[in-house]
């Protein structure tokens, strides 16, 4: 009988083309579809929540998929993140994915329909000097940014609005670009700017757009009070510019409306 | 007029393999030598202090090169640094090599040679839950380790010794296995267990054995006091285990006797 396995995955974007799987190369969705068929026999198809651009990481991904799982589910995530290392015996290399928990959900139960909002966090690092140890991992900002300002910006951007303007241009055109946000904030831990932003779902780009914007409110580049404009013109052109993938991380995945206002 | 400059550099190991030239793989005299010897329009050839193993980072690797630059030596890490990044317009990508000063040196200065000894910091991260983010940059170990203990052992090492036992067996077989460590110190910042180690001069991978077998005596698997036996021993078998590459960092080169003992 298959079973209906939802897994809590994070992982390093540094070197994968994204979560999408490609035929020719590395990305999340193909290399946990490749362990996952070979330990299970059978060819493992994922349902990601989130098709995370290339060199963007994830805190808590949700993927799900169907098989006849014979280990229980409170074992899997182990058994998956054995079969991840794949490692020799003797050597120390940990796997840039991980399994954070596995759960069993009801046969309609989809990781991406279902998903009632997502929270992301994006890390600027602000100070003079480069660390190039942390370059895959947080946006380097060298001018200093005042974090009252972004604040400020980061109030009237939070609610329901049209974000068309926080959308990549080019984008597919959609339905409906009005989105919730619940909740934007950002945190200072010594030179770390952490922006959290939670919402019911977030355009193309949304959330590197949403941080360059900010970013460049720190720098004085847009004054905190232009957000307004910006979220009327519902123009691409007149929002800041889109932050590079690597400070980006996606934290949460929400399935119960209620834990999103929390 | 060819100058005799020296380079203090900086790199992130993670995507090369070790510091020397190879044909077809991508290490950090290939790419910095490429980088040089287009910015100057000749071919440059570096020499290097140390040949860093695959995945070895540095914080301070200094290497020489000849040759007849017109910029001014207090400009050329600024004007390196730029051609490194290499990035088009609107890139954010921070380039994993960077050159941290340039100086001129008199002709007869040979980087290597003229070396009195070399810092490198090793670095162990002791907590249960691994840190994905973190698999490039430290040794992760899960299990509690007794700093105290390491510490004991640490004592008894430091010195002049023979270190064979430290040496990676099969190594080419050198005039002398002595060597002193000045320095063998364990810093600990909460979960992070640095080693720093100074010394005259090190035997193929015996920073790494050095640092495996101080793990060993955390674990309790090897007492501090047996230190002298296993120098004693001249043999490989009898140290710890080699700890990985991913935590080492060449952390400084002294050219002067007297900053060793400081």
């Amino acid at each position: 009988m298959d079973k209906n396995i939802l897994l809590k995955i994070a992982y390093d974007g540094a070197g994968f083309h994204g979560w999408q799987r490609q035929p020719d190369k590395p990305t999340v969705q193909g290399h946990l579809e490749t362990v996952l068929s070979r330990l299970f026999k059978t060819e493992i198809l994922l349902n990601g929540t989130s098709r995370t651009d290339a060199g963007v990481h994830a805190l808590g991904q949700q993927a799900s998929f169907k098989a006849d799982v014979n280990i229980p589910v409170e074992k899997l995530a182990q058994v998956v993140n054995n079969a991840l290392c794949g490692c020799e015996k003797g050597s120390f290399a940990i796997s840039p994915v991980r399994i954070v928990e596995a759960e069993e959900k009801p046969p309609e139960f989809h990781a991406r329909f279902d998903a009632r909002g997502k929270t992301y966090i994006y890390k600027i690092r602000n100070t003079q000097t480069i660390d190039i140890f942390q370059r895959n991992y947080v946006y380097h900002v060298a001018e200093p940014l005042d974090a009252d300002a972004m604040r400020q910006a980061a109030k009237l951007l939070a609610g329901t609005h049209d974000f068309k303007s926080f959308e990549a241009s080019g984008s597919t055109p959609r339905e409906s670009t009005v989105r919730t946000i619940y909740r934007l904030e950002l945190l200072q831990k010594e030179d770390l700017l952490e922006l959290h932003v939670t919402g019911d779902g977030f355009l193309y780009n949304m959330v590197r757009i949403l941080a360059g914007t900010l970013v460049d409110v720190g720098r004085g580049r847009i004054c905190p009070e232009q957000m307004t404009e910006i979220l009327d013109a519902k123009d691409r052109q007149v929002a800041g510019h889109t932050a590079p993938p690597f400070g980006l991380y996606l934290a949460k995945v929400y399935y119960e409306e209620g834990e999103l206002y929390g």
